[in-house]
């Protein structure tokens, strides 16, 4: 576990993903895991905490995330943008991306999901909530947040904070063909 | 309509909200229209293209795109932080929130849905899938893109770019309670 990490309220969870980061989607059944990146997650409600996340039905970890009904979402800082590329690029049918990679996970506190703390800002354990017409039509699966975590540098009391001192760790968004842009530059809306 | 304005290839249209853009959601049935801002929206196709967006069963928005089978997407710039946050804090039921902050809006070549130009990146327009159970349970409407355009100084030949002499149409993604982060300054991630 990193140092930086603390546990997030799952009032807060949505937030996290609230402005649409690529995240990295782990997995894990009997003694097979897998992580692969995923630039289609949104929150659908606040409480409780559930998401959509589409995962292709031809791909391992939708096998994995059937199998064991549940899955990790885990936000890629910017340090991570090759490594994210690159595990959106191959399967892990064959082989363990974790050890490829020398991608460090350790167990979600719930559901024993792999979530990676090392070079990401957060991670969500979500409980896959079965809803098999949408997965089979949309490739979109359901999730409740049941734990999160965030770096407390860059996430803290439920709220985000992206700083010059913090690049590393801002959240990263796929424009497609491995070119990423970086959340950051904080715009404050005026009160309505 | 804008001058800079092009059509966009459907094939691409996914890459218009692939990185998670906080987007305006427009709806039109009989003389009555709105517009709302919406945090949680991706797509779940590339082809045929279609996304999927949370809009909440208790708001007019909804009631409007239930009963006209559409709906649009806008892109607000930064430019547009301020009507952004706007849009999503008050209901028009009672009022026209286009006239009530002087947004200009033309009409979607296909649907007919109100699509906004000016300060916005690009636009898609979209049919309802109707799908009761995730409409009801999750407040998840899915939709097919039936044409989209995007302001070719930000977005053309399919592709964004994101750069110093666009900022002002740079697509936004809400943080929560008024914070938003642009994005920008884009990481090109190594071939795997």
């Amino acid at each position: 576990m990193s140092p930086h990490f603390r546990a997030v309220a799952l009032e807060h969870a949505s937030r996290l993903v609230n402005h649409g980061p690529t995240v990295l989607v782990t997995s894990a059944h009997g003694d097979r895991r897998n992580v692969m990146a995923a630039a289609w997650s949104m929150p659908v409600e606040f409480t409780p905490p559930r998401i959509a996340v589409v995962i292709d039905k031809h791909t391992w970890t939708r096998e994995l995330v059937v199998a064991s009904g549940a899955f990790g979402l885990c936000l890629p800082g910017a340090a991570l943008v090759d490594l994210t590329y690159a595990v959106g690029q191959s399967s892990g049918r064959a082989l363990d991306k974790f050890a490829r990679h020398g991608i460090a996970a350790s167990l979600g506190p719930v559901l024993g999901m792999p979530v990676i703390e090392t070079g990401c800002a957060a991670w969500l354990e979500c409980r896959l909530i079965r809803e098999p017409h949408t997965e089979d039509a949309y490739d979109t699966c359901f999730g409740e947040v049941v734990a999160a975590a965030a770096d407390a540098r860059i996430f803290a009391d439920g709220r985000w904070s992206f700083r010059d001192d913090n690049a590393e760790l801002q959240t990263i968004h796929h424009l497609g063909g491995g070119n990423f842009v970086r959340a950051g530059g904080v715009l404050r809306a005026a009160a309505p």
